[in-house]
């Protein structure tokens, strides 16, 4: 096999990678044979296996990728832009988050294997800043910051299955604010403006 | 064909709409056949389909059901009953309702079917018992009924969503706390609990 450059090998995934998403997107993980993932990528089936072992190494380093991409701006930058992240996700990646919920729900297997990938360094990270925000009294200190963080992803979740049902034009801004008051500790920095309390 | 009673006519329709729950929670709906809907009914297609026209039919009417019930829940005992319904909600329940989901998202006629058929008047209920609760000033009066009840939505389905994940251990008091703080519009009504604002 010739030799690539990095850039190259960084191309070829990604090219592998976003000819999976629109075929998981399309057909399902099960409807997206071998076949239809050698169409859509544009590449034979030993060029793809190549660089992912198998059709799930595959579905799973697109969820893995989607979940440290999404953990990552929450640590980076906060709840909102986490919320317009997700109001702002094009259908097929909807399409591929609930099939890869899907097959958690009917696959424990899957499931067990999953929870040994998803990014335990950016969740350490998220879960730190929580309790920060917390011990400061940003966040309201009389439920656990694990409460915190599942309403919060059970916020998320709400938005993608909404718009995975398509329901679409949710307002990312009043989300957030409804939000903010409902985790707020009541402490000034979680209030940037005096004058709505009014 | 031999009369029967109303009695013997509901029975007959609940064990058809409880087979093929299981059937649509466990195959999907394109993988739920008319040979697997008469094994798991315990019926012959002649009789399941003297109820229904049709598999979709069949499909529409479970989810029409299950609208229909939580949003009288919700209309009669309010949003802690409805989370905490559906956190109680079992695996085939979910299953088809996430099912239902993503046949909305992939079949723009059976959404627009849907949305023909969906308890209209109830829906009507719940939305002036909200408009009046913002007019009191029970629910803030800074958003619209219909932002604070998509809010609702959002937080419901991500409940489902992440159930149907497989991510089981929701606090429904939590969800219900928070949620209320961030709907509530701060008139006494709302915080039955004064103390806990000290």
């Amino acid at each position: 096999m010739p030799k690539i450059t990095e850039e190259q090998r960084q191309e070829r995934i990604e090219r592998v990678l976003g000819g999976a998403r629109r075929c998981f997107a399309q057909y399902g993980y099960e409807g997206a044979t071998v076949a239809r993932l050698e169409e859509e990528i544009g590449l034979s089936r030993g060029a793809i296996f190549n660089w992912f072992p198998s059709k799930e190494e595959l579905f799973v380093e697109l969820a893995r990728r989607d979940n440290e991409r999404l953990m990552s701006l929450f640590a980076d930058e906060g709840f909102e832009a986490l919320v317009q992240a997700v109001t702002d996700e094009d259908a097929d990646w909807l399409a591929v988050y609930l099939e890869f919920g899907r097959r958690l729900r009917a696959d424990a297997d899957f499931r067990a294997r999953w929870q040994e990938r998803a990014a335990p360094d950016v969740r350490e990270r998220v879960h730190s800043q929580l309790t920060s925000a917390q011990v400061s009294g940003r966040l309201r200190g009389d439920v656990t910051v694990q409460q915190l963080s599942r309403f919060l992803g059970i916020v998320l979740d709400g938005i993608v299955l909404q718009r995975g049902m398509g329901f679409d034009g949710i307002d990312p801004n009043v989300v957030v604010r409804l939000v903010e008051d409902a985790i707020s500790g009541g402490e000034p920095d979680a209030q940037p403006d005096p004058s709505s309390s009014a």
